[in-house]
């Protein structure tokens, strides 16, 4: 049986799915194929979305018309924003979610989106054609035409995106149990990696792994730390429209708990028969998700760890075990996990695993993430050797869009690294490539105080509906919103402050009293003062943001943040040409990079494994970060 | 890794479900083991529950505390009874169910129900000693003691019920591709048959199949005929209490529509590469169930097939096609498919498929479900060879209880097959065993009109209350409606009628004067009256009926069909009688069976195949049914 569609995606993860749906909302006729209708948007690992550096990736996602923060907000069991004591460049949104409604939320989505279908089978094979239209000797000699399926399908399309997530010869680890799978209970795609290997692009192995699940009913939460979600409905989404945030999920707390040295024995006890130390894993997990037994490794000499038990739904009592994951023999984990407070008596769902699963060197891709090896074959995800649903979801956003202008012309949407995280993510890999799985940071951005959550749409939305790919009426709620912003700091930069007026306000709140008349911007510029408490004096400020149409509490944060850091943004930009000037400066031979501290241990190791001739060349290194340039930088100054 | 249990259920099914259930609610330290608890629970094929037959014994389940009729109330889409026309005999009520949200409700009821826990992995050995309890000769000299899982897992305990559907050896066929699966995208369990037959089991190959799934955007409805539920929510719980119907999901109607020549034309040209007519399938499927090419096969002469387009759930477009259940090659399926008036565009999600899996015989089993063969050790559903979501459950609910009872001592619990459709259900199967998927009908049981769906409650929750399978707060709801029937009965009973009052109403509608004074019931008893109409002219029972304390209309109804059909209950019980006692009469040799046309097409083929010596042996034959022998008694009698 033939198909035909513009752009076929693989796999109904968080890459696929943003994939599948930029693709058919920029008009081309896209299939989504997945082995599994009732998993579509699964979230594989902790139910959770957003956090440091990943939240702005999904406000950007939002910001051009993606889906992930709507789903996100109509399924969130908490709402948190990470980072508020900080600057507003860290500020970072993140969210509980219930893992079971975001499925069916993803599915709703999916179901409802114009020039999408869904095919539910598994591909096993990538058609493949020499390409006719190579007119430059750089262009690729063949091109990606259709895939075929285990039932036989055979499915033509212009554009195909693989996002198969871990699915690729996935093969699961518990103690020395392995077991064939793409994820628990879940067949592994075992032909499409060589059916892509063939023509010459490079595979690899990475590792993941997902720790126990918990019965609710079996924990001691006297013995454990409640952590509330915010009362402030944050949302991801900035589209106030349909689909918001539904709201009517309990909102639920998560709790900390602690393991200990009983706990590390038990632990250690397992490692002759943990799969990452006795030789039986030999690809590399994920860094910042590391399992509780290579955290007890790495730190020989730490107490205790700081685990999270987060819920997992409204209405289950399965509870996940944020920073326990493990591959140790199933009778270890649940051994030491009974030694930890409030735990004594936890029954377990499922023991944590470690998985395996086939990646393609993302330096064989370009900046749209199309291969440049095959025409018309575009990567997002796991896939690329990153991690993180955020991550997946902003990769899969670009090749999907990419995948749909392929099939009309020669225009690309590729976004510059002062322009998004995404942007930031996207030539990182292709740039620099992976040793071990990527994952965000608001550290790998030079320009992060451009790039905060508060303003993905001023950078994106516009740019998104030029394109095609945001619609009128989310274009027309961002002209609504940006002419409001841009109302206040107007508003702001004329509104005339009197000395006499105000000081003795000034004064109570902690700040210098004025000496001459200013305007209001100049207030809150201030440290002591913002948009909260200036209101109450103010009256005329609190006026103007009572008429904001909607979301008035989002917009005047924007216009704030906008008025308040105007100064630190152009500082940063100074900074950010001065290490491009002086990025070329040798530094082969000068450290003993192990003992410089304030180099993440990340860099350090990787500095000194690559002990590179020049800062451009580290900072070229996978895991150094363009602040450890900074810090190089400094001591290169001495 | 070992875990300790008094009852192991081994399936998360709609048999699974129940029989965990009702072992925990029995006080029996439950654990279900399941591969996915993403699946709990999962319709496999249709998305609908209940219908003739079907819908008793999931009144039946919910009259025993069971839980498929709260599910189906919470999670239905459309509520219909069937057979309303007929006698209140075959009334079977059927509600369409949201298919995601029967998942995640029967996952929040199997969380929240105490002494059972939930363990993900997949079972491949059933643990046997030898039994050292084995008193007299015709005890099983072997006990079940536990399980082993993929993952390395043991888990004791006394009892182990297997519920595992389609999974064991599962093999999924369209066309002439074959896939190892228990369901589509799932894995088949591979070991654990072989684990059971080496004790001497016999098992044995049945197949199932499942239609397409049709994307609702691409049906043209205006060809198609509407089918909409009632307006009035007939519940299956008679519960009335918390988790009972909750009334929030939008009601969806069904649509009829037919094949026809052109697509019996494109069917059959994929005949050849059939996998039920090439001998790749040698097992037999569910007669009742049949796919689309077995009834062209079976009637050649029909021009059409009725077939249901059925909505899957709330807020999703996928759309069931109920009756085209095919594992033809998967373009011949689709090809016909849009030969089909209303369907020329639409859009397939996937394609029907077959699956062949591995049952065990169930003349192995004692009453109790319980194994002859190895103590302690259960079957329920489709492994015994049935097929139906409702004969599974009522199955597991029964597997449930004796596996908790056989816990803490030698009571049982079995049911009469005057006394319930479960009854009839597991006497057919132990007595008769199966030579084909076994599907529960109205004409399966003698005593019908005893086992309707308002008198569920009346026949067995007093008897689950007394073993403890129904708690207090049930039991006292029943009582409570139990009383109030009464009381109704009474009043019918009791209250005079006057002729020259009532009679200008009487003939109003319809039905003869009287002559005499007589009692409200001998009115009722008239098939043209009923309380809906006698209401307006008799205040007295308005106002007794408005008094009831909630749930009147079907309080109200079974006290009415109680009354009205006091005589053909009677009658009923004298004709069982008269059967039973010419059940023993020679036949041999007596009919061309094939040109009795009151007999089932299903029968004529058995009592050729088998000729029976005698009436009492042909009513042993799978498939010959109660009628079926009535009609061969009233030959012998000419």
């Amino acid at each position: 049986m033939i198909l035909n569609y513009d752009v076929i995606v693989i796999g109904g993860g968080h890459a696929g799915c943003e994939a599948a749906c930029a693709a058919a909302n920029m008009g081309a006729k896209t299939l989504l194929v997945t082995m599994d209708m009732n998993k579509i948007g699964q979230m594989s690992c902790n139910p959770a979305v957003g956090g440091i550096a990943k939240g702005q990736i999904v406000r950007e996602i939002d910001a051009l018309g993606g889906q992930m923060g709507r789903v996100t907000d109509a399924t969130a069991i908490q709402f948190r924003m990470l980072n508020v004591g900080k600057g507003p460049a860290v500020w970072s949104p993140r969210a509980q979610c219930d893992r079971g409604k975001f499925i069916w939320k993803w599915r709703e989505t999916i179901d409802h989106t114009e020039n999408l279908d869904v095919w539910q089978d598994q591909v096993d094979e990538l058609m493949v054609e020499d390409a006719t239209s190579a007119a430059a000797e750089s262009q690729p000699t063949k091109r990606a035409v259709g895939v075929r399926t285990i039932w036989g399908a055979e499915i033509h399309a212009k554009s195909v995106v693989i996002t198969a997530g871990t699915f690729l010869n996935g093969l699961m680890h518990i103690g020395r149990k392995m077991v064939k799978g793409g994820r628990i209970a879940e067949p592994a795609a075992e032909r499409l990696t060589e059916s892509i290997t063939q023509h010459g692009i490079r595979s690899n192995r990475m590792k993941t792994g997902t720790p126990v699940r918990l019965d609710k009913r079996s924990i001691d939460f006297s013995k454990l730390r409640q952590q509330d979600g915010e009362q402030r409905a944050y949302r991801f989404s900035y589209y106030p429209g349909k689909s918001g945030f539904s709201g009517t999920l309990p909102q639920l707390p998560c709790w900390e708990c602690y393991t200990n040295p009983d706990v590390h024995e038990m632990l250690r006890s397992g490692l002759a028969d943990s799969p990452l130390y006795n030789g039986q894993i030999q690809s590399i997990g994920p860094r910042y998700c590391p399992s509780i037994e290579t955290k007890l490794v790495t730190f020989p000499d730490r107490e205790q760890h700081l685990l999270f038990l987060e819920p997992e739904g409204a209405e289950t009592n399965e509870m996940y075990l944020n920073g326990f994951s493990s591959s140790l023999p199933m009778d270890v984990q649940i051994e030491a996990l009974h030694k930890i407070s409030g735990l004594e008596n936890a029954k377990v769902y499922r023991p944590g695993y470690a998985i395996e699963y086939d990646f393609f060197d993302p330096t064989q891709l370009r900046h749209t993430l199309e291969s440049k090896i095959i025409e018309g074959l575009f990567f997002a995800g796991q896939v690329n050797g990153t991690t993180g649903y955020e991550e997946a979801a902003g990769q899969g956003l670009v090749a999907g869009v990419n995948a749909a202008l392929k099939c009309v012309g020669t225009e690309e949407f590729v976004m510059r690294r002062d322009e998004s995280y995404i942007g930031v993510l996207i030539d990182d890999l292709v740039t620099k490539g992976v040793d071990e799985p990527y994952r965000m940071f608001t550290s790998r951005a030079e320009y992060r105080i451009l790039l905060r959550q508060d303003d993905a749409d001023a950078r994106l939305t516009e740019r998104a509906y030029e394109i095609g790919l945001v619609k009128k009426d989310r274009f027309d709620w961002w002209m609504q919103k940006k002419q409001a912003i841009e109302e206040i700091v107007e508003f702001c930069k004329n509104f005339p402050i009197k000395a006499k007026e105000i000081n003795s306000a000034l004064e109570k709140l902690g700040t210098t009293p004025l000496q001459f008349g200013v305007k209001l911007e100049d207030l809150i510029a201030r440290p002591q003062l913002n948009f909260q408490n200036l209101m109450p004096i103010i009256p005329q400020l609190r006026e103007f943001i009572d008429k904001l149409p909607n979301r008035k509490e989002e917009i005047a944060e924007a216009a704030e943040i906008r008025i308040k850091y105007k100064g630190y943004i152009e500082r940063e930009k100074l900074v950010a040409e001065k290490m491009h000037r002086l990025e070329n400066i040798k530094i082969k031979g000068h450290f003993d990079y192990n003992s410089i501290q304030s180099l993440s241990t990340e860099c350090r190791q990787k500095l000194t494994a690559i002990d590179p001739e020049t800062l451009a060349q580290a900072s070229r290194i996978p895991g150094v970060s363009p602040s450890d340039i900074n810090v190089l930088l400094v001591l290169m100054g001495r």
